[in-house]
């Protein structure tokens, strides 16, 4: 499981005001009273921020969101709408009580309002986030304006966080019944995370409930009826990450990692052999049976629907080609097809054959290097995902080199654990020094966060990911000069605290607290 | 901060019977039919299990703990009626709808009552729990018989464990809200864990609201109401944790890691020296002022009060020098002492008046090994933790060859985190393979799981503490001969769930599932 993030000439700018809600003076966690500047702990950096010194209020009983004039969205585009609603409880959630009766007489001036102007024709209101979402800002002013809705979003993450609680604060309320099953898509929305790959299955299950191949998680998966995502539980996911202009790509690896797909789908995968007999254990895809393509066919006619995403994930990594040696059917066709021993020759054949049935579908595909490496035949629009850490540069240099579009995972994969402050060597990361020309590097287009889940699952994925894959954000959002790593701790640690006050536990990054803590187990 | 358990030769018989609620067969969670032994995931092993071919059933409704005739317990036993209590949601918690009505008409015996019998004249029912506190039980039968109510404790642990869901069960039900403040004493007692160390200052904070220094805290924790242990939070803690058969050791570390002692208590810390001037920072506790030691006197006269144990931990670990030998009148006070260069004999002057304030109150007191490396006379109630791994089997030799009692920290420092399956390496320890007499060896009294909190707090507590301190349980409860990985493996996989379904977010082993997930955040 993993969550992308594109990078690039993105252009944020964050609202001017620095608003509180009171006037006077505001004090941090040890006690000192606040720089200006220390208010905008924003998390990860936009690429401009601007800020004045003079503090807002805002009231809770008086502020809202409008649509500007002018603006192409409005009251009927949900997404801002329910936007809208999102951020107005993360920034009053803590002090529903409106305190205007004590402190009526203070001085400052108040936003009323914070006007969303989106400036294109087509706002995307209706619209799935994509790979070219202008997620772009303009304009410092009390006026949030942004070309689509997708940059609205970003914006309004921002405004969120430019809000403080003053020293008067407050009434704790945290909202885990909002979060509890969309906990990731809201966190990732609130570290600026764009999509949300979702690498369905594995060897060990198959959650996924095919209308098509029903068998698949009835007989796949850990248990049909606890653990597979129905046709319902797909579309909410889907559309809770559109409202937060997170794309969803869904990855279904094959002709590798496809154990728990054979027991739904008969003859899929290769029959493994002892010297001359079946020894009963099952290898990759068999890719010498048409039954196998016709499968894979209807199989991602069907994904294509199931899934609005222009993309989907092909897998492709790690074939063990130990069982496909065994098998003398797969032998013979190697023969035949004049593949000799070189058995990824035999990958390369079934790759190529599925990526013709996708590409018909008129899906684009990502798949992982692998792929590449082995030579297969892709067509331009392919997005090429490097994950082997040993020889990167070398990777990216090839995979640029032949004109693909790179999306760089290698650096992140947050699974592997370590003492201390590993967000450290996440952050530190400079995804763009490999040897290649201008236009090589453009084809870089985003980096991802790799969780996977062999010791992770609902009892561990939020602090283990949590604000270790906000250094992974900022160093893809961001500018490439924010790098210092004094700057970011003592804004990660803010930022860390403003997730806990919105009810998400993720993790300290060293000593110290936040003012409203985790409550929860 | 951590947590402490006996070990040596205590003896825990479990319930005989095998209960399931209904007969009929159970499939494991794979789909497989459960054998007989299967059932019995028990963690920690009970030193002696013996169990039947014959499963019962426990219906909600009829089922009771009820006192034996004979028991020096009844009725009026809060201890005991507050287990009851426990487990009886523990038990029945999935399933609270009885189901007699849909399966009256089946087949085999039901259990209706579990009879506890405390067969020592005095139950220990309005005591606490102590270094000496007899856990253990006898005769399997339905008749749960043990000394005292803390065996009783373990024993009802151990039944809970007996009884599975079949595989009709059953409407989830979590009990969040009974865990939330108290889940690491609850989730100590399913652990067989008897004493929680609870470290309750260091550098960074002192959140132990004293009633003679109140000072301490109000200017030296993180904030003085938000992050502060009130007097009635400490007894809740303390009382909550007796409930479950668990003793409360706080340790107030000195002279090192107490620069937060310092914001409240004047003159309690050495003012270091830049050359000839002082810098304006403060190093360990100052060992040279009468007004130390009456400040101490106070103060653990207080502690030895509030709280009830026997034993009180003094610390005195990891002594930075740098500050002492800064001070020019720590310089004159060694000259005039005799002590030369020497430091370490500095710290055991301030232990050793220390060790004399903390006797007069009459509690014995543990300590870090480094109170005895340094030669600091101890008096032979004197409990020394050897925590650092270098040296450790020379280390365990010394203290017991000097005659002391030694608790066992050193191999598992739960907070050092790894990529993996490192429970293992927590449960393959043996502790006692170090050098020395039958007589020595009997002095390790016992072992610690220690999870520091540098990087964790209730974020990301439970996860990371839960199963791998369940590992250090079994080393430390179970027989010697209890090491077998593969069989650890199931059972901790099934003990794991066992939490989970408790309300308890236990991290996963490896890939799997729990029939019941977690399902916070």
């Amino acid at each position: 499981m993993g969550a992308l993030l594109k990078f690039g000439a993105l252009l944020l700018a964050a609202v001017a005001a620095c608003v509180a809600w009171e006037d006077g003076d505001v004090w941090d966690y040890d006690g000192h009273k606040l720089k200006d500047s220390d208010f905008l702990a924003l998390w990860p950096l936009p690429q401009k921020v601007q800020s004045s010194a003079v503090s807002f209020q805002l009231s809770a009983s008086r502020f809202q969101f409008t649509h500007a004039e002018g603006s192409s969205a409005g009251s009927d585009c949900s997404i801002l709408q329910n936007a809208f609603r999102r951020y107005f409880d993360y920034i009053f959630g803590f002090t529903k009580k409106d305190r205007d009766q004590r402190r009526r007489n203070a001085a400052g001036s108040e936003v009323l309002e914070l006007q969303v102007a989106i400036t294109s024709p087509d706002a995307e209101c209706d619209g799935f986030p994509s790979l070219t979402s202008d997620e772009s800002l303009d304009q410092p002013s009390a006026v949030l304006k942004a070309p689509k809705v997708w940059g609205a979003l970003r914006g309004l993450e921002t405004f969120s966080q430019l809000v403080y609680e003053d020293a008067y604060g407050a009434v704790s309320v945290h909202l885990h019944s909002l979060f509890a099953s969309f906990g990731l898509c809201s966190t990732m929305a609130m570290n600026k995370y764009n999509v949300f790959h979702w690498h369905i299955s594995d060897d060990q299950s198959f959650p996924y409930v095919s209308r098509m191949f029903p068998d698949l998680s009835q007989k796949g998966s850990y248990h049909p009826y606890t653990h597979v995502y129905t046709p319902a539980d797909v579309k909410m996911v889907i559309e809770f990450a559109r409202m937060r202009g997170i794309r969803v790509i869904a990855e279904f690896d094959t002709p590798g990692h496809t154990q728990s797909w054979g027991f739904g789908q008969k003859d899929l995968l290769t029959p493994c052999y002892t010297g001359s007999s079946p020894s009963g254990t099952y290898g990759p895809v068999n890719p010498i049976l048409n039954t196998t393509y016709d499968f894979m066919a209807g199989f991602f006619k069907e994904i294509s629907t199931v899934f609005p995403d222009a993309y989907v994930h092909l897998g492709g990594d790690e074939v063990d080609f130990s069982c496909w040696k065994s098998n003398p059917d797969i032998q013979k066709f190697m023969d035949q097809q004049g593949f000799g021993k070189d058995y990824s020759k035999l990958e390369s054949f079934y790759i190529q054959r599925l990526l013709d049935i996708v590409s018909s579908t008129d899906k684009g595909y990502m798949v992982w290097q692998e792929v590449f490496d082995n030579g297969v035949k892709l067509n331009q629009k392919t997005v090429v995902e490097v994950w082997k850490s040993s020889e990167l540069e070398e990777e990216l240099y090839n995979v640029t080199g032949a004109g693909y579009t790179t999306i760089l995972s290698a650096p992140w994969y947050l699974d592997y654990i370590s003492y201390g402050q590993d967000w450290q060597n996440y952050y530190k990361v400079e995804p763009l020094t490999f040897k290649g020309t201008d236009a090589q590097k453009k084809l870089v287009i985003g980096g991802e966060a790799c969780l996977w889940g062999e010791y992770v699952d609902a009892s561990n994925l939020t602090p283990r990911l949590w604000p270790r894959a906000s250094a992974v954000a900022e160093r893809l959002w961001s500018d490439q000069g924010v790098r210092d790593i004094s700057d970011a701790y003592v804004r990660l640690v803010q930022h860390r605290c403003r997730m806990v006050e919105r009810g998400i536990p993720a993790e300290p990054l060293f000593t110290g607290y936040c003012r409203h803590e985790y409550s929860g187990v």
